[in-house]
């Protein structure tokens, strides 16, 4: 992959007569393999040199949430942060997808009232808590879901205040055509070296357009957002800030039991990770100027998780013994609605990467 | 296929060396294919000749909650239905995966009682109910997830039904070694045309064994469900008093604007359809004398579902106007937070069966 190569043609036609990624993850129950999972990973440097991967990386990819960082840059850069003194949880929110819980929707609902607006100009949509205390408590309450519950809550509250520090409307900040999400797009085609402008598109599940890019671009932008000494110096600085925001707030990002929050308090600025919709998980690794790419062909998060725990273990970001800490991170078990474990969503036993 | 064929190797070892099964269902967002599923499907008539198929369908497959009316035919065919006064509404919860609604706990709640038992004799696990609005009423009573809102709940009464029925101690009626999963077992032998004793076996996510059976063995099942002509008599009428119980109330198979009820609203006996837990569905068209099983390698029943309507519509179940009545079938839209289609999870442009 070179980091200008154009995305391919991606109609569904071409991408049905593509060659099947490989089988990477399997789930098993009881004595045999259950399901099974294909996908496509990338591990890049700040250089565009691929270090590491499987399947076809030039395939177009949407990102969805796992990108929220890059998409967080512009609020950093432009000055809005600063403009209106954006905490470091705030901008940890900003990348976040969080579970719902009562700090991340306070934290969002005082965020939106500092730039004097509300939950409804979120247009994200409503979305209940992933978070099954916090669900229990707000229905228990007799409330319902609201936009500030949305996981993208904290995201599009950033865009909100880049739209103000722009002087640009707030209603249709989602649009592929309003100044935030070009804004966004611009740096995009910075982070991964693409022109983004002809890419395929589509809408995301929270309303704001999603770029299809090629995994091994989407793992050099990450490898960027780690070590952006090529960047502009007021980038730079948003990357730097970003990172040290969220590994100084690893809850925000995630949650309660939610493995971005468990793994990042653990690794601390030694490593950014994401998950996303449909099985993407991005990451960076600043020590080691890597950057990161997973896409699970058919959207199953579950595989997505379990190959990012095994980069973890391979590129040492995490110890054995922080690795044992987490309950071991190259499987996770299977648990049934009595709670007995069952089976193993874990590597597939002949990697071919 | 032969009927008799035992099943395969399953170690994972050899499973993961098998060809890829064929694409057979996209989801799009925007202008680009998004995620992709591969498939296995046997379309098999009562002397087990296949009559269409896609990919392996010799690899033994756990059915998961497809098959539930196999498993109710003991609980007919034993007279302990009789004994108890199981009604065709009682019967249609048997073969269900219902979503918790208010009717189908009461319904569970009164059986239950009927047997002099209790929710507190359900070995399935809680659950909270599927069905939003319900979920929203129990949570803002008060209430918690029990055993009797879990999915499973009618078929686990008509477990316990049986035990009683056949003296049985009513503990433990989960266990593989219980008379009733031994009953249950007999059948799926005799329905399938296998030895089972010795196929790949795990636990279910409500605590009953689950058996691998070979994809085509598990369509004969389904012709046989519906042309039972082969089977001891008594099984023959329980086979036809269970489709004519889930026929009258499709209601209490699923719920409000699932899939198996829209649908079994409209054939009524002329198909008896059943989604299970990791991309697998299940059906009999009784009249063709054909069975069908599908199941998707990752386990997603977003496609297995698209799948399922597609044969739907292919062997003229559904008549074109009642599937434009159901917003077409061979397709389902993508709707992102807010409401807006964004994508569509539809067949493959190629299909290779």
């Amino acid at each position: 992959m070179a980091p200008d190569t154009p995305p391919p043609d991606s109609s569904s036609a071409a991408a049905d007569t593509q060659a099947a990624n490989p089988l990477l993850v399997e789930v098993t129950r009881g004595s045999q393999v259950e399901s099974r999972h294909r996908a496509a990973l990338a591990v890049v440097d700040a250089a565009g040199k691929v270090v590491l991967s499987g399947g076809d990386i030039d395939r177009p990819v949407y990102a969805r949430s796992a990108i929220k960082s890059l998409q967080a840059i512009p609020l950093v850069e432009s000055g809005a942060a600063d403009a209106f003194q954006v905490s470091a949880p705030e901008l940890a929110l900003a990348c976040a997808s969080h579970s719902g819980e009562a700090r991340h929707v306070e934290a969002v609902t005082a965020w939106l009232a500092r730039l004097g607006l509300s939950a409804a100009d979120l247009e994200c949509g409503p979305q209940l808590p992933g978070y099954e205390p916090a669900l229990y408590a707000l229905l228990a309450g007799g409330g319902d879901a609201t936009a500030a519950h949305n996981n993208c809550s904290g995201k599009h509250t950033g865009f909100l205040a880049l739209a103000r520090h722009l002087g640009a409307p707030t209603r249709g900040y989602v649009t592929y055509e309003h100044p935030v999400q070009q804004r966004i797009l611009g740096v995009l085609e910075a982070m991964t070296g693409l022109d983004l402008g002809a890419a395929p598109r589509g809408v995301d599940g929270c309303g704001i357009p999603v770029i299809g890019i090629p995994l091994g671009n989407m793992a050099l932008a990450m490898a960027r957002l780690g070590a952006p000494d090529d960047q502009p110096e007021a980038r730079q600085a948003a990357c730097a800030r970003l990172r040290k925001s969220v590994a100084a707030h690893p809850f925000m990002v995630a949650g309660t039991g939610r493995f971005d929050t468990r793994v990042m308090e653990l690794t601390g600025e030694k490593a950014f990770i994401k998950t996303g919709a449909e099985g993407v998980y991005c990451a960076a690794f600043p020590e080691l100027g890597l950057g990161v790419a997973i896409k699970v062909d058919d959207g199953a998060g579950r595989a997505a998780e379990v190959l990012m725990g095994h980069l973890l273990e391979r590129f040492g970001i995490l110890s054995e013994k922080q690795s044992r800490s987490l309950g071991g991170l190259a499987s996770a078990p299977v648990l049934n609605r009595a709670g007995l474990h069952v089976g193993d969503t874990r590597l597939a036993p002949r990697l071919s990467f």
